[in-house]
Formats: C-alpha cells, sequence, structure tokens
C-alpha cells in the first residue's frame, strides 16, 4: 500500500518547537512519508540557524523557499502571506502530498492553509481554538474556518473548536507537541560555552540563576513595539541579574523592537543581558528549565513554562485571553510593574507542574491519527 | 472633518451585482469617500464587460488589478488569491482606506480579507454566516474571523455570526444589495436586441417564456464539471424550450465546464440556447424576472430569486446548506430529475414573494454603519 | 565524476520543438544530467497538450510551474514574466543547475535568462543574434547580454554577437534543433485521422493540397492584431483552398487574433480551413512538408520552410530583418497581396533545401558543447 | 497640449543621487510631468532614510512599493526583480507614463527595464555602454538591449553603445546628474553634528582630515564578500585615520559585508571608524569632497571623485574595465597593498578635476530630450 504523504511546512523557529515530535513521529510511522518544506524566518541567517537546527536533527527538506518580504510592517506581513501561497501552491503541485500540516497562528501560515484548502489537499492545524491578543487571534480561527482536521491542545480548545461550529469527528485534542519535548528535557547545559559561541553581549555568570525574556511586537498594535519593548528593557536593566534575551520574530513591528534593543545597548551597556538569536527546541527548553523566571509576552511562558512549573511574568496584550495555569502573572507595558511581578514570583520560585497543554504525547497521537483519518474536503458550518 | 475612506474590491460580475447599491450610497454619504479597486475576472473580456458596466454606472476605479493566473484548476486558483494578497496590499498600502469592503466567498473575496487585516485596516464583510457546498463555505466563514464589520443577509446568518464567536456589537443585519437591485427591478427589457448585438448562438422567440440557467463548477469536486453541466445540457436540450444560458464564473473547473457547454455546442447544434458572457446587474435581474424557472446552481436562484418569486430548479451540491425559500426544488445532477423538476415549476408559475435576504434597503444601510461604526482590529473570540 | 546538471525550461510549444533534440541529446550524454521544467503556455491546455506531446517522447519534467496571468495583453505579459522569475528561482534554487538552457526569445524566456545569470548560474542560450520584429527582437539581443554561452543557428548571426562585444570564445554556432526535426521527418502523415480527432471545423480533402497558416500577434503593434489576421483570413477564405491553421501563442494581442479568428468562423462559415492548437514538434514538419505553401508571420516559414523548401509568404513586420532564404515572399497585412502571393508561390511549387539554419546537428553539438564548456559567470564587454 | 508624462523609479539611495537632477528639471520643465515611484531598498529604514531625504527634496511619490525579498543572496535578488516586475506593471498600466526612465545597472533596475519595454512605453536609461565587474555589467548591457532612449554618461559609452548596435539616433550624451550634483556643491558640512544624530561608532575628530570607505560586496563572487571587506577594515584600522564608512547596498553577499563589519566592530572596537547607513546625495558629496581619500569599490569613487580630483583607492574587481581617470589607484583585497595605496595617495593629496563624467548640466540636458524625442518601441539591431 502506498504510504499516505504528510507535508509539513515549517516557517519559522517557533513552528518547528511545536510540529518537531509530530515529524518524528510521522517520519517513523510504517504508513506515512514525510515531506518537509521549510520557508519564511526558518530560512533566514537573520533569525538564526533554523533550517540548520532542522538539519541537525536528521530532517532534510524536499524544498526551501525564501518568501519573507523585507519591511517588517503591515503592508509586507500581507504580501508576504501572498508569495508564500504562490510558492506553496506551486510545491503542493509537484509533491501531491495527501495531507498537509499547518502550525498555530503565524502570518505565514495562513498562507499554507489557504494554499492546501483551495487545493482540496486536506488541511490538519494544530493549536485551533486558543485565544490571544495580536493578529494571531484572527489568524488562528481563519485557519480553523479552513482546516479541515484539528489537533487542539487543551480540552478547552477543543469546545471552543465545536461551538465555532466544526465537525467534532474531525477534532482529536493531542495536546501539542512542544511539551513532548519539555517532557523529554534534560537539564543540564553549558549556558557559558553557548555564550561564548553565539549570540552578542557579556559572558555572564548564571550561577546564581538568570531571567529569560522573549519580548515579540503585537501587530494589532503596530508602531508602539519600541515604547513597549523600553519598560521591559529598563526593569532588567534595573534588576541587574543575568539575563539571557532572545530576539523577536519576524512580524510586523519586529524593526521597532530591535531597534529599541539596539539603542538600549548601545546606550545603556546592558551589562547583565546576552543576547541570542535561536535555539534548538531542545536548547530552549533547557534554558528556561533552570532559568529563575520567564519575561516578555511568548505563550511559551504560559505553555511550557506551565509544564515546567517555572514562574512567568508576562507583559501586555500579545496573550490576552490565554488559557492559563498560575505560573503566570499578567503586567502592563510598565517597569515598575514588571519589576514588582518579577520580585513577586522570585520570592515563590517554582509553580507545580500544569499539563493541561499536553502530557507529552501529542508529536505521536498526531501521526496515528493522520495515518488513519478520512478527511472530507468539503466542509460544513455544523448548525 | 476628513471623509472617512471606504474601499470596496470588485473581483467579478457576481460581486459587483452584490454591492453595487453599497457603492453608491457610499459615494452620494456625505461623510464616506469611496475608494474602488477592481481586479481579478472583472478586468477580463473573457468574462465579460464588468469593468464596462461598472464604469457606465458612474463609477471610475481608482486602480485595476489583472491577477488572475491560468488554468482554472486548484493550483491556480491558490496562486491567483496570493498574487491578490501582494497586489492588494501595495494598493492598499498607497490608498489609505480608512475600511475595506470584501464581499460574500469567492476564492480572491480571502485576499483581500488578508489584506486589509493583515495590515490594520477595518474589514467589512457581506453575507457572513451564510452555508453552502463547494470551496466558498470555507472561504466564507474564514473571512467572518478576519472581518472586524459583519453585514449578514438574513437574520439566520446573523444568529450563526454570533454563535461562531464573533462580537454582536460587529454585527449589522443589513440584508443583500443585490436584493436593492430586485427591488428597483424594471420588468421590460429589449432581449432581443440583446440576442443580435451579444452572446453566440441562435436568435431565440421569447414570447412563449424562457428559462435562465447558470452552473458553475463545484470546486470541492474538481474534474467531475464537465459530466454535471452535460445532465443540465441534455435536459435543457430535451425540453426545447428557448434558453438563456449564461457563461460561468472562472473557478477551479470552470475550464471544464466550458469545454462540456462547446462540445455540445458544436455536436447537438443547441438550437434552442444562447449563451451570453455578462449582463449588468439589473439586465440580469430582469432576465430572471421574465424567466419561466432558473435552472442550474447559481446563488442567485435561491435569493434574487425568492425575492421574484421566480421558480428554481437548484443542480448538485453547491449551494447544499444554503438557507431557502419555497420556491426552490433540489435535484441531483441528473437529466430526468432537472427535466422532471422544471415541469414540475412550470406548473406552479410563480411563488409569493420572499424577503429574506433583504427588503431593498441594504446599500444604504451599510454606507449609514460604515460612516458611523467605530471597529477594533484587536479581534476576540466571545467564549 | 558527477554529471553535469543541465536545466532546460520550455515554456511553449514552439520552445520544445527548437529545444527538443538537445534534450534527447543531453538525456543521453553519459557527463550530463537533464533537468527539464515546463511552465507557462506550455503546461495550459487551452495552448494544447505540449506536455502531453512532451511526455509522449519519454521526457518527465522535474517540476511544471503555472505562471501565465491571465489578458494577453502587455501588462500581464510583463506580469508573467515577473512571476516566472519568483518561481524558477526557487526552482533553480532547488534543483541546483550547472548550467541553465533558454530557447530563442520569447516574452517568458526573459524570466529563464534573469533567474539563472542572477543566480550566477551559466547560461546558456539559442538563437541568439538573430534579428525580427515585434518585442522578441529586443527580448532575444538582452537574453544574450545575460547569457554566458551562446548557440547561434547561423553564421551571421555569430558574427553579429561578436559585433554586440560577446566574447567569441563562448560563441558556438550549432545550427539550430529545430532543423533537427525537420532532417529526420517522415512525409506521411495520416491528416485525416487527426482532423476527426482534433481541432475544430470541416473535416477536409487534402489530396490536391493544402495551406498551413499560423498568424501570431506583433506585440510592439498591440490592438492592429485583429484586422491583421482578417486580412488573412479574408485571402485564404478567398482562395478556397483547403487550409489548415494554428492557433496563434499566448502574447499580447493572442486575444485579438483569437477573436478576429471566431468572429470569421461564425460569420462566413470558413468551410475550407480546419483549425488546430498543437501538434508534435515532428507532426508539424510533416504537414508542412506537405503543404503547398506557409502563410503568416511563423518564424518557421522562414527556417524550417527554407531547409524543406516549402513556399512561405511572410505577412507583415513580425519577421521584418530575419535572415531569410529564396523560399520567402513578404507581404504587407493586406488581403490583395496575400492572394498574389501565394498564387506566385504556387506557381514555384518546391524551392531549392536551404540548410543555412543548421544540417540536423544542432542537438548533439549543444550537448558535447555544455559537456566540457567552463563558462564564466563575470562577463565582460569584449570592447 | 498634454504635458508627457515621465516616471522615474528610484530603487536605493545610489539610484536617487544619479538621477535626482533630472527629476527636478523634469518637475519644473513646462512640457513634462514627473511620476515618480519609489521602491525596493529606497523605502526600507535599514539602507536608511531614501524615502525622507526624496520627500524633503520636495518630490511627492506617487507611489511607494515594498519588493525586497528577504536574503540577500543570488536567488533573493532574483525573486525580488520578478516581484519588481509584476507590481511595476501594475503601476505603470494605472499611472499610464508616455516615457519610464531607469537608472543605471543594479539588479531591480532590470524590473524597470522589462515592465516597461513589455508594455511599449518608451524606455530612457542612463549610464549605458559603461563597463564594471559584478553583475551589473550583464544587468547593464541587457538594459540597453531593452531600451529605446540612451544617456549615456560619456563619449567612450555612447561609441560603445552605437557598436553594440544601438541607433545612434536613439542615444544623447549628456554626462551623469550625480555630477550636476557635485558641481553644485557647498564645501562646507556639520559633520560633527551629524555623527552625534546618526549612525553608530565614536564622535571623531574630522579636522586634520578623514578617509570615506564604501565596500560593496561583488554578485558574481558572492560568498566572499566578508573576507573581501576585512581586508579593507584592516587596512583602515592599520592606518589609524578617523573613517567615515557607509554601509553596503542591499545586493546578494550585502549580509556578508555586514557581518565582517560587525564582528570587526564588536571583536577590535574600531575606535576610528563611524559607520552611516544613509546620507542625502549633496552631504554625500561634501563628504567626499573634503576627504582625503575615497576607499572601496563605489563607482562614486571612480566618477565623482573624478571631478572633484579626490585620491581614490579602489579595491578589487567590482569597478573592473570602468573608464576612470587619473585619480584612482587599483589593488586587490589585500590589506597591505590597500595601505600602500592610500599611504601613496595621501602624498599625492589632489588632482586636477576631470570631467568626463558630465559636466554638471545632465539632468537638463535629459528632460529637454525626454520632452521632444520621438521614440519608436520596435527596436532593431543596426547590422
Amino acid at each position: 500500500m502506498k504510504r499516505r504523504r504528510v507535508c509539513v511546512v515549517v516557517a519559522s523557529r517557533a513552528n518547528y518547537g511545536r510540529i518537531k515530535t509530530a515529524m518524528r513521529a510521522i517520519k517513523e510511522h510504517p504508513d506515512l512519508e514525510l515531506q518537509l518544506l521549510v520557508a519564511a524566518s526558518a530560512v533566514l541567517q537573520r533569525f538564526g540557524n533554523t533550517l540548520d537546527v532542522i538539519r541537525n536533527d536528521g530532517f532534510e527538506p524536499d524544498a526551501t523557499v525564501h518568501l519573507i518580504i523585507e519591511g517588517e510592517n503591515p503592508t509586507t506581513m500581507a504580501k508576504s502571506t501572498g508569495l508564500a501561497i504562490i510558492e506553496l501552491a506551486t510545491a503542493f503541485d509537484n509533491m501531491k502530498p495527501d495531507v498537509v500540516v499547518t502550525v498555530a497562528d503565524r502570518f505565514e501560515t495562513m498562507a499554507t492553509a489557504v494554499a492546501a484548502s483551495y487545493m482540496n489537499i486536506p488541511l490538519a492545524h494544530t493549536q485551533g481554538g486558543e485565544i490571544s491578543g495580536s493578529l494571531d487571534e484572527s489568524v488562528r480561527h481563519a485557519i480553523t474556518k479552513l482546516a479541515h482536521i484539528h489537533f487542539p491542545a487543551t480540552e478547552l480548545s477543543k469546545e471552543r473548536l465545536i461551538r465555532m461550529g466544526e465537525d467534532p469527528s474531525t477534532i482529536f485534542m493531542t495536546g501539542c507537541p512542544a511539551m513532548d519535548i519539555v517532557a523529554e528535557t534534560r537539564k543540564t547545559l553549558d549556558l557559558e560555552r553557548m555564550m561564548n559561541t553565539g549570540g552578542v553581549g557579556p559572558t555572564l555568570d548564571l550561577r546564581q540563576g538568570y531571567f529569560l525574556v522573549l519580548q515579540h511586537p503585537v501587530t494589532t498594535e503596530y508602531g508602539q513595539g519600541r515604547r513597549q519593548v523600553e519598560e521591559t528593557l529598563h526593569a532588567i536593566h534595573d534588576l541587574g541579574r543575568p539575563t539571557l534575551w532572545l530576539w523577536p520574530n519576524v512580524d510586523a513591528g519586529s524593526d521597532d523592537v530591535s531597534k529599541g534593543i539596539r539603542s538600549f545597548r548601545e546606550t545603556r551597556q546592558a551589562q547583565n543581558v546576552h543576547f541570542f538569536k535561536n535555539f534548538s527546541p531542545e536548547d530552549y527548553v533547557a534554558i528556561m528549565s533552570n532559568s529563575l523566571c520567564i519575561v516578555g509576552n511568548s505563550s511559551s511562558g504560559i505553555r511550557e513554562a506551565a509544564f515546567l512549573g517555572v514562574p512567568c511574568v508576562n507583559v501586555g496584550t500579545r496573550q490576552s485571553g490565554r488559557e492559563r495555569g498560575k505560573n503566570v502573572m499578567d503586567v502592563a507595558y510598565d517597569r515598575q510593574e514588571i519589576k514588582n511581578a518579577i520580585q513577586a514570583q522570585l520570592a515563590v520560585k517554582r509553580y507545580a507542574p500544569d499539563h493541561r497543554f499536553g502530557d507529552g504525547t501529542a508529536g505521536k497521537k498526531m501521526a496515528d491519527v493522520l495515518a488513519v483519518v478520512k478527511p472530507s474536503v468539503q466542509k460544513r458550518l455544523s448548525y
């Protein structure tokens, strides 16, 4: 019997961590064949070597595609998505996948969803039914409406998909593959070596603990990114603790955030911060696992950190509405609020693990579903 | 006070009939400025002179854009959409609209929705919440999830939008502008002159009544269009009555349908059928209004025909699930079923008018809403 | 030793006939590996089954690409070229050819030239140094300026390339592969069967001889195609002889020409003309070889017909300036001039063969060069 | 009488300096109307505020277009060009220029040439007939073959255009508009203020003189940019003199060059170098005029510097073959050679002005030609 071809599109470093274990399980499944497209910021040096990380993990892309149009503003975010549809359609036309998998809710993710659904290729979507701020909120639900197979990460998300009119027989609550990596995580990590070989900034002494910071632009608050990140920069600078800071994603407004960071570096000589562009998913988990607190607006502070019990200070609106555990304290874009919350979290140290986003078996579950599911490309609102 | 710039994107002849009275009302509204983009099949001769029709109605486009990639298959349908996003994003970036209006559910309509929503431009969407078959079903609901202002055509559609998680304060039940044209319709029409100056096929004697046929490909049943249209062609041929047949839209599979029609014309010498590529919205309504029965799978057989009480024989799955009145008889792709249903409808002659899709004031209502609504570009699922 | 990867891009039926024997020779060469991209009108049904013809000849494309933007006007001709560059660049990036071959001078051919030369992939170009009318004239010489290896078809063309500043060591006078097919041609052909299975129009009795007509739009005379073709249509209609007419290429203005033909067919009931969309290169040569005269503005009337000694009546400016043999009579867009010239050619019957465009060994010569040539991607004007 | 619409496309800061005075002259000419498109790197913050500079000079773009695809490698250079053709074709289709002007030889410049010439819009090209290294060499001559009006900058270039087969009646030796700015230059300039408000690096004391450095990647030597720039960086570092360094253009390999510069800055603490992203054309000339020596591979070291008599040390192959005056010393990518040459130039101090690239009246001459020239869109090789 011909193996079913499952095409996974990886378009960013964040995508990759959230689908990697599913890719592995698809590759190893006797009835499935993995097709891999790597595109968008995942092929750009400027956002770290996601493509190298993928290859080091033993995955060889069937094709790589450059499609990010420069500017990092709302116009180019739209145009990059348009270009992605054009290129992915040609790729799908030649690769002839039986199913396409798209991950979560980034702007380019929509391109995968449009190309596959328009081409009558069954589309599987992860992380549907979640709530957040930013454009991601709109994109996520629009993709749900194009997708034929849903892999929500939580029970609550599954319920929301049903309420949105999706056919319950097409919804498979698997948890998020990012939790699989967290579950497999090793706690040791030679961070000093990493600092000497990668990133920019001073080599820090991390033995007394460190903060982990990620702060992305909020696309629907375009133009405010610099001011927003400066509040966090000031808070971290004032606290003076060693900090590992991961560069923002490519998104409308990234340039603003980067400018804020660069300018702060030039003028403030931030002696306690080392900046990185990319980690492998495993290194990222290990770094988070060992950190005192994760600060910023990455969803990983809510998701992976819940699993690990790592305290999170969540800044601003990007994650507003997202289901969360006890490890998260929400604050506004305000340096004093941020500092206070970090201090409070330092007092707590660790929370009880919370596995609501997955129990570490999501990738395997997805592959098992993809091997047997018989999706219809004709959708119908259920009410 | 600066007038609010409302940009309407017209991408097909079908789009135009469903938004024309709103365009007129926007143009005439003291607080609004109409911006008009005409694109996709609306600028192609092959699909009739939609652009000429628009200009004859007194609207001058701010820009026209060629963006349909040849092939009329699922791959090119996706790629055209990608190209549309690229071009519309540049257009919006330069025109700086305050609101963008996108119509219904055609594949290219999605491009308007992605470009505007990604660019944080409030997006108004008509005909959300309806149900049908074909890719349109997926596209319509995905656009709903990107839109910030909803103009559903029916009460039931409005209810569905709320159930899908849209904020009720952003939903305005206006009815469909296509009904405005129906309400304004004049009954007289010099069809013989039209036949002598346009279309192809014999000049027919319409004094004893005629059928109106439109049959589009069903994109999710790609590859079956030729067989599907042949059933209708045979039924019409067998019945022998004069028939006005409108060429299909550009969609994946249009070429199949066209080939079926062309081949039938060559071999069967269809003496009772005259083919047209395009009408103005008003002519189209007059033709329907005077017809004995509308046959095929156009939504106008369900919507406009309900308002007029014209009998409809709806063939196949394209409209499956769509709310409908008593004037519609559903049949499979089967020449005998089609013939029987037409005969049954001929016996009925006319149905009582049904205004569920609008009372003839939709365009004006939309303009009035657009002049005052204060949409947020940050959406949030309501549950 | 790794075989050198030679990527041939076939973008139209005309391209294919002019490169087919080189493709065969590359495929069979022990030191070369053939990569094949089929794109543009070569993948469109509307222009006949070039892709099927290619597959029937035993070539399997590495990828096919839809990239023609509808409209057949100067704007879409430019846009299709832009889209082609985008898609070919991605394809080359993944296929990693060592050399790319581009054929002659059609508008999309430029896309291959830009993509390859920008990517530092050595570019081989056929038919450089020739002269003609239409946009082809500009395109051909611009491609010469991007190409690193030249395969001119004639001695005169070779001289012109040197005068244009190309390095003589990069110029290889091979003749044109289209002549290889002519040299191999069989004279027998079951045309009646072809008429019964393909094309449109009456089945003709060809035993007393027939004309072959091809008339393309002249892109630099955009808007005049309909009037131009009508002159030829009238001449052919008046002469009354059986005629095989091949549909025009996709080019700005094709739609005009097609409209002229369609309208003539509807109104004049052209009883002596059968229309075809495509032939295999071999069938085309056999048809020409057996014809009384080739009429229109195809370069094959000048090139292939010279080899065969078939009389040609060349209409209008499209081939103006092109090197030619004695078999060609040039006339204006004028029905009377066309008729007179055809009558004169009928009196001549056949000309002595003229092999100036190749001796039937071009394909093999090209492969042999491609196996050993060491092109530099850094060009330099030679004076 | 309707004024002739002349559309100028500015795609980079370098483009702008070379066309600015022609734009001014077109704008002021009674028979001409200036249309302005600003696109590519000229709209990117990352390459400095070219768009702001243009607006400050009193030019308001009719449209701006984002079209650079990220990656700065040969693949994205090709793809950006493809995207540019698509977008410029739509822009031209709506703006309906009577003539389009394209500047010199950058990769995106080709897009303007293809779009205009394919659309039968007369294309005027500046700087044709020059010789250099890099992809620019191929691009420049390919554009010549598409252009209908030529504005070469030197007599020798004019001769080369004629030898390449261009019609002498379409060639107008105007000189280069960049020389107009040089001729108008003021010598005073508050560089210290500039250093305090722009660029990065230490504030330098320039009173004892300074070097000016620009070093771009050589696209045909892609992958070697980092090593190449390091030689210059070492030479400049060793010499220890205050240096103003202008960031490289967007080109395949720019990222390499930038990485070399960034890494050098981090590790070597280059105390004598201040880096800038952009200057207005006038500021740039003033900076060059006051500099001791211009170093690197910018054509301005050969062109503008000749006019000013400023010594130039030209590094590597990018300008190889370019016509030059006595002020230029050519060296290899070798720190010792570079240092020696700079020392030699310091001994010379100043050269006699050399006006071979223009006498300061080019912009006006171009406008005067554009107002009266009657170009044919049908080209023909002259031999």
